[in-house]
This record gives structure tokens, C-alpha cells and sequence, in this order.
């Protein structure tokens, strides 16, 4: 198939482009395989290029004899095109239509995208679970790394190297595997070098309603544990779900056979909920009423911020048991690719402040998310405007990077990053023209050699000048465990994230700048040449 | 009559002091006739030094041999004393109640108040309305400074010195004055440099049922408007609630006797509505339990950011008139002492780039606030947990800092204070050591030698070592209007007011002190001394 057969227009004059706190502007819209470009005319105004990809909705209708394009965007943003003409209108949206939903993934515009500064090489190795092992080794001899998914023959959503216990070996690793949902056998996570304990990972037990048992994995399970301990499993679903899983073939871990393990039940809201609440927090946010009462109801029917603050209390929880109880924990829904991952990797972000560095939250995310198997593709299909019947999306991601904002404000110098390193992730997530987050997991990212022949994102993000933007200047570590309070009047709305597109962008950033500024001309202080010397002073004699 | 009378215990020894968020301290409790003193045993421990006059109500309960008394403060903070033996425990809220609600106003704390380091004339004089008017006259000669109301004769809320349209006599001002509520005739209040317009404020006129009218007040408002130019009356009642004054003899200024000026109503909350929506708003900060949708229930139901917003909104209104429309503005309700002046003084703020200032919004409250008659005893009498029978209180001059705090929010480099400055002047307004906030009109401070007797606490805010901690460190002039966003979703919770004593102390002020160092940093690298320069570099080095 051919891009150019889609696109049933590829160029439109006299196009008046409209968004939200700019000035309209007139020009010329092109569509591309991949892009809408639209240029205006005044050569000294800005162009918009748009990753067609990260159209989420359009919507068309008619004022005389033009069409008025509604763009609605996968990072929240929306825009109009006043176009002359009925039927270039319905040309131009509907070449969008079909460019936005291309299949499948190799014709996607990462396998296109060549910068000349970036290579294809780069970022896609820095984060391996090799180089975690010998991390991991420095403090334990008890884990051991397997290929027992070489070829990624005994998981499909495992990459072919995992961190397990050295008491299992790989035969028995197997025979676990046919006992937990999808393959997906318990699996380390994180060591918390005060404790020595573990954070481990895994899928639902496949117990069944006939309580069918896997002595594998119980000696696995109880190996992991010193012989005085205690471990916890955390189940991210309530007791009544749990035992409705078993009718499904699935299951938990019971007490009896898993004597060593006390089972917590969280009931954590999954999928289409948490689709529907972000649609209702966007349509929320983008009501044009005047009511403080209208807002605060919408805000509170959307359930966005009880969706938070139920996965980070049940992170604080994951390590409150690791630091407090000094106890192991195994995490697990049904599954293992969602909530999962973002309780292991929210326990982290609290216990470890490695994770809460620039390289560390890259390391986490690869490990984490990447790694770990959550389908991006399937997940962040579409975000809050899309009118097609929910499937497979849900803004687990974006409920993860949430938190970690949560985390950030509260904690306002202990995070290296700043929220436009989030935002960052979100829209990339969402929609790239890097590989990083495409497919579902590492099998599918190798049967297409996406790290082969597309960018990775850390390639991008960690280019000094890149990198620079996403710089907290308040940062100063802080190696102490953080435990973010997740009273209701303690979280916020993310602001930066879901008004971003809804407030005048002109003050937004004044703080930063200023802070930024002030940063700047410290260190410029520090070893000022002569010139420099004379500017500093002249600035202080102006104040 | 003697403060010994009412104090009924004056020592208790091994008393538990209880505060959210600190460990529980055991010690010494004393009452002095101003103070609630804590003394603890461990020598290193801090003590308490809480002034009576803060405590808003207190209550009390037995547990086995001791009494506990809840002691809860106008500041909003809360704490706990737990006191060995009931009649102790009985005798120390007795002497509390008795303390804590002291009449006559000569009898409280700022009276006695002598600190060796400040002096009784400073500060009193710093802002005189004979300055106000040398600065204005730099710019306009149609305006003239009146000792009409000398010794307060014409008008008992408003000081001796006001300035007025120079075309009006003094003794038409009389009569305008007995044809105003409460003797309130318009006042200059705001000259606005860019547009040559100007805001004045007053009290209701008092046409009464009969459409009583006063060719003084007609003129005087005529001739303050140029022959081209229309002005607007911003009435701060609903039109009904407007035309139901004049049964009680108060009234509007009809189109047909004042055909020069538009007269807008817009419908402000005032006095117990207000009063009761602080009580909801604490007592939903307050709740401890843990669902966010009740908190954004609770929030809403108080309708304190509505309250909020249409002050800001309708502050909004009167800056847009004066600087958009170029046009003169009278601001009223019925007395024109609460929602006026909020108004009145926000204006300047969104318009004056001075009024931003530390000095000028001191200026600005001495102005708008103290000599125009805003009357604190009564308003700030009790604030939200106070159990007695609301009268005259409601929270006019906090709607006001939570207005300003909003705007600080939204243009964080645009005022040269932070909220620490702002919520400083809140303490202070309800409970304080200085005389600044007493009384409800200068007559009355005059009658009581205010003045001359107590220590103003612009002297104590102006020490350098005081100023430095309310200045904001991301300051730059910004000499233009500041426009708020009144949109819902840009309207807070003052986090940093209402839940200040319900959230952990540790991390919240971690930002600004960071930003304040790095500010120091800065400061010393300009100008660095050998020492100090190698200081840096080790820094440098360090990291």
C-alpha cells in the first residue's frame, strides 16, 4: 500500500488555522504520509507540524461553503481549520482519518524518521537487565540471570533475560511459567539495600476452581523468603475478584499452600474505568462554564484523582512493607502488565532515590514498562477524545506519571526531573517519532527490529541541550525514602498535564525561566571571565 | 479590673502538649493575662507562647482522672493539652474563656506589648493620606485633600484627611455626606496614570422609598466625569437587593439623576453567608477522612472559591472599566466598608504594579483597609471555630489575601512578596501582639491613642531581618496590568493558608529554601571574597 493512495488531498490554500490563546492564522495546509504541515503566509510566523499519529479525533462540520476541521489531539490539544470548500474539507479529513489509524506498526512513522544529529544505535542499550545484574550483584548472591526465555520461548511479554532466584533453575522456571497467567512467572523487581529485601513481580497463580497446585512455584515462592520471614503478596484485586477469577482458570496464592505468604487485597480499578475517568477529567477540563460548583462536581465524577490516590497508597504500601515490616512482597493482579507494573515501579520511586534521578526514571521506565511487557500499543491507542468503542486502552501510564507528579510537588527537591520530563513521556507514550513505545513488548519490538530501524527516546532526551530542558533546578538528593501523603486535600489536579492546553501559556513557565535564569547566572558567577564580571555588576547596579 | 481575677490556675504542672504532626510534649502549662505559656522539661524542647487572644473556641472532655482541653485557634491551627485532675482541668478552660474574650479593647495585649527593639512612633506614620495625595498631585490638579472630617465630625468611619474633586466645597460635602449611609460621600481612592481615569468609593445613597435625591451628589458625581465621558457605578448588590434598600432608606443612583454614569450590579455574598462558608471550608480541611470525593464535596459545598472568584471577577470588572473602557468608577453596596474595599483594593493591584510592592501593598491595606474604615474588631472577632451566635463577623479582609494569593499564584514573578507576607497580615488581622488591627475606624484608634500606645506592625514587618523572609525571590517588576484567570479551573485552595497545620511542615517550605539559597549563593558569588570563592568551587567540585 501506498501512503499517497490515502491521501486524497494533499494541499489546501487560504486555510485559517485556530487555537486556543493564539491569533488565527491563514495559510496553506499540506498533508503528508505522516505530518500536516501548515504553513502560513507571513514568512516570520510560525509553522505547525503535526504527527498525524497524534490525532486522536477529528470532527468535520459546514459554515457556508467552508468546512471547519476539529483536530483533537492524543496529548489533550485541540485546534480548528477553517477550510474553503466542502469538498476539500471532506478530503483533508478524511485522508486524516485514514493516515491516523495506519496499519500496521512498521509502516509507522518511527521506521521513517532519520534526524541527522541522532543514530540508530544509541539509547538502546543503556538500560539492559545485564547491566542491572551486576548492580544487583554487588549486594546479593541470591538472584541469578536466566535465558530461560531466550527466543522469548516461555513468555512472549518477558524479555529474554530475567532476574530470578538462584534456588530455581531453568526447568523448573518453566514449569512455573504454565502455572501463572500468560507465562509470566514471579520475577525480581527491585532489592532494597537497607532491608535486603525484594520486590518480585509476577501473573495470577492458575489455580483454577479446582485449586490445582505448581510445587515449583511454592518452593520457588518459599525459597525466596529467609527462613524467619514473612513476604506479602499484594493482590491488586479484591478478595470477592479474586475468587471469581478461579471460575476463569486463574486464581491467587492460598494460604496454605503459600504458608509463609499473607495475602493483601487492594481493589484497584483496571481498564475501561480508567479509560472513561480520563475521558470524563478531560471533557471536565475543557468546560467552558463559568461555576466553581459545575467544576468541582465534573472533577470529582471523573474519580481521575481516587484512581491516584488508590495506586499511590497502595505503592506507600508495597514499601511500607519492604522498609517497615522489613518484609519481601510479590506483586500481582490477574495479569501483571498494568497495575502491576505501576505499583513496583511507584515503590521504587519511594524507596529508591537512584529512580528519582534523569538516568534512573529512564532506567525504571525501560525496566519497568518496557521491559516488563506493559502493551503500550494496545493501551495508549487513543487517549481521552477518541470516539471509537473502548478496547484494550486505559491510561495506566499516564495514572503512573501522575503519581509520580504527585510525588514530585510534594517532594519539590528531591526529583531531578521536572514535569516537562513527564509531559514529555506522556505525548511519546501516546504518540512518537521514536520507536521506544512501540508494540506491545520486547518479542513484538524484535520481530519488527524496532531497535534496529527506528530512535530510541533516551537517545533524544539525553542530548545535553535536550536534556537541560527537563533539569529540576531545585533538585538536591535526597537518599532518604519518600513517603508521599495521600490525604484527599494533599493531591492535586496536574495541572501542567490537563490545563496545559486550557490557561494562557504566557506565565506558565515565568517561575521556571526565572528560577532557570537565576540558576544560570550563579553558575556564570562562579567562574565569571572579566566581561562576564562587568554584565553582573551592571545587573546588580540596575536593581 | 485585675487580669489575676480571672485567672483561676496560673500553673499546672505535667500537662501533655498534643499538635499534629509533633511528637507529644510533656510540661509545665502557665497562664499570664495575655499569654498561654508551655514549658517544657527537656531543657532542649521548644516552648509555647501562644497569645490568649488567638484562641477562637475551646472545648473540653474527661478521659478517666484527667480533662482534655482542645484548644483551637483563629490562626486555624489546633492543639491539645491533657491535664492531670478535673477541677485543674475545669479551672484552666475557665481562665482561658475569660482571657480569650477580654473587653475593653484598651485591656488587650497590644497595650502591654513593649519589645526592647522597636519603638511606639515607628510605622504609624508611613502611609498619610496628606503622601497619598503629594504623590497623586504629580499627576492630576483636579483632585484636593479635604480636612472636612476633622475630629471625624462629618463622618465617623473615615479618617480626617480625604481627598476629594476639587470642584466640590467643603461644606457640600456635608450635605453629600448626610445623604450617604453612614456619612460614607465618594472618596478618591485609585488615579490611574495610563488612562487619567479614576476609582472612588462610597457608601449607598439614601434616596428612600420617595426617590430622595441630592443636587450636592449629583453635581459632585457630574463633575468628576470630563463632558465626553461616562463613568461606571459598580454597585456590589443584585438590582433587587438594590431596589429593596430603599424601603429601609438606602437606595441606588437612578439613570435619570445621574445620567452620566452606567450603574452595573453585580451580586456579592457578604457578612454571614461569608462567615458560615470559612466555617464549611475548615471543617472540610479538617476532615480526616479519607475519600476524595467527599473532600471535593465538601470543598464545593463550602463555596469559598465561588465567594473567591466573583470578588475577583467583579475586581476584574472595575480594572477593565478604568483601563480598557478609560472610564471613571464608583464602587458601593450599602456601607462601603467590606466588599468595596475588597474591590477597590484589588483593582489597584491587577492595575498598579506599585501595589505588588511589599511597601505599596502596605500602603495599599493602610489606605483601602484601615483608614477607609473596614471595621477588624467586629469582622475578625472569631474566625472559623468559634461556637457563639455569628453577628458581625465574616472573613472581608481574607476573601481579600485569598484574592492576592491567587494572583500570585497565577503571575509568580509579578509580586515582590510571597504568601507568607500574606498570611502574616491574616494572623495578625484576628490576633495580635501589635495595635495595627484594632478597633474598626481611626476614630476609634484615635479615642483609644492606638497610635501612641501601641507598636504599629508595619515596624516590626519593615526590620530587614523580618522583610527578607517575605520577599519573594522570583520577583521582577512586571509594569503592566496583570489579568487573573477567573476560569474554575485556575481557582485554588490556599494550601498554604487552610491546610498548613494539616500537612507535614517538613517539605513544605523545602522549595522556597532552596530557591532562597541559591539566591544567597548568588548574591555572594558576585562580589566573592577569597575565602568564599574557593567555598564555591568545592561546591562545584562537590558535585
Amino acid at each position: 500500500m501506498e501512503f499517497s493512495e490515502l491521501i486524497e488531498t494533499s494541499k489546501v490554500d487560504h486555510v485559517l488555522l485556530s487555537r486556543p490563546f493564539l491569533q488565527p492564522v491563514k495559510g496553506t495546509l499540506c498533508i503528508t504520509s505522516h505530518h500536516l504541515l501548515f504553513a502560513s503566509r507571513a514568512a516570520d510566523k510560525e509553522e505547525l507540524w503535526l504527527l498525524i499519529r497524534n490525532i486522536d479525533a477529528i470532527e468535520k462540520r459546514f459554515a457556508g461553503s467552508s468546512g471547519i476541521i476539529t483536530i483533537k489531539c492524543k496529548d489533550l490539544s485541540v485546534m480548528y481549520l477553517e477550510i474553503p470548500g466542502m469538498e476539500e474539507c471532506l478530503n483533508i479529513a478524511k485522508s486524516i482519518e485514514a493516515l491516523s489509524s495506519l496499519e500496521p506498526t512498521s509502516h509507522m512513522y518511527p521506521f521513517f524518521y532519520r534526524p541527522k544529529q541522532l543514530n540508530l544505535q544509541e539509547g538502546w542499550d543503556s538500560f539492559t537487565p545485564e547491566e542491572q545484574f551486576t548492580k544487583l550483584s554487588i549486594h546479593t548472591d541470591n538472584w541469578r540471570l536466566s535465558y530461560v526465555n531466550k527466543d522469548f520461548a516461555v513468555c512472549p511479554t518477558y524479555p529474554d533475560a530475567v532476574i530470578v532466584h538462584k534456588s530455581i533453575s531453568d526447568a523448573a522456571l518453566k514449569t512455573v511459567a504454565n502455572f501463572r497467567q500468560g507465562g509470566r512467572f514471579p520475577v525480581f523487581s527491585y532489592y532494597h539495600r537497607k532491608s535486603g529485601m525484594v520486590i518480585m513481580r509476577s501473573s495470577q497463580p492458575l489455580t483454577g476452581a479446582n485449586g490445582k497446585r505448581c510445587k515449583e512455584d511454592e518452593h520457588f515462592l518459599a525459597a525466596v523468603l529467609q527462613p524467619d520471614k514473612q513476604g506479602y503478596i499484594i493482590d491488586t484485586r479484591s478478595t470477592q475478584a479474586a475468587h471469581q477469577a478461579k471460575v476463569k482458570g486463574g486464581g491467587f496464592e492460598s494460604k496454605t499452600n503459600y504458608h509463609k505468604w499473607k495475602r493483601l487485597h487492594r481493589s484497584i480499578e483496571r481498564g475501561r474505568v480508567l479509560q472513561e475517568s480520563l475521558i470524563k477529567l478531560v471533557e471536565a477540563c475543557n468546560d467552558q462554564s463559568n461555576s466553581i460548583d459545575r467544576w468541582l462536581n465534573k472533577l470529582e465524577a471523573s474519580k481521575w484523582l481516587s484512581h491516584v490516590k488508590t495506586v499511590l497508597t497502595t505503592a506507600c504500601l508495597a514499601a511500607q512493607c519492604v522498609e517497615r515490616e522489613g518484609a519481601s512482597v510479590l506483586i500481582h493482579g490477574s495479569e501483571g502488565r498494568d497495575i502491576t507494573l505501576q505499583l513496583t515501579s511507584l515503590a521504587q520511586i519511594i524507596l529508591d532515590p537512584d529512580c528519582r534521578t534523569i538516568s534512573g526514571f529512564q532506567a525504571l521506565i525501560e525496566r519497568e514498562w518496557l521491559q516488563a511487557g506493559h502493551p503500550f500499543q494496545l493501551r495508549c491507542a487513543s487517549s481521552a477524545y477518541c470516539h471509537a468503542k473502548l478496547k484494550q486502552e486505559a491510561p495506566v501510564f499516564l495514572i503512573f506519571l501522575d503519581c509520580c507528579w504527585q510525588m514530585s510537588y510534594q517532594f519539590p527537591c528531591s526529583f531531578q526531573f521536572n514535569e516537562h520530563f513527564l509531559i514529555t513521556l506522556f505525548e511519546h507514550a501516546y504518540a512518537s517519532c521514536f520507536g521506544t513505545f512501540l508494540c506491545n513488548n520486547e518479542k513484538e519490538r524484535f520481530n519488527l527490529n524496532v531497535k534496529e530501524q527506528t530512535i530510541s527516546i533516551w537517545a533524544r532526551l539525553n542530548r545535553p541541550c535536550e536534556r537541560k530542558l527537563y533539569v529540576n533546578p531545585l533538585y538536591e538528593r535526597n537518599n532518604l525514602t519518600i513517603w508521599p501523603s495521600v490525604a484527599p486535600q494533599s493531591l492535586q489536579l496536574w495541572q501542567g498535564l490537563f490545563l496545559r492546553w486550557n490557561q494562557s501559556p504566557e506565565h506558565q513557565n515565568e517561575a521556571w525561566e526565572q528560577i532557570n535564569h537565576i540558576m544560570e547566572h550563579s553558575r556564570r558567577k562562579a567562574n565569571p571571565t572579566s566581561t562576564e564580571l562587568s554584565v553582573v555588576k551592571e545587573d546588580h547596579a540596575r536593581k
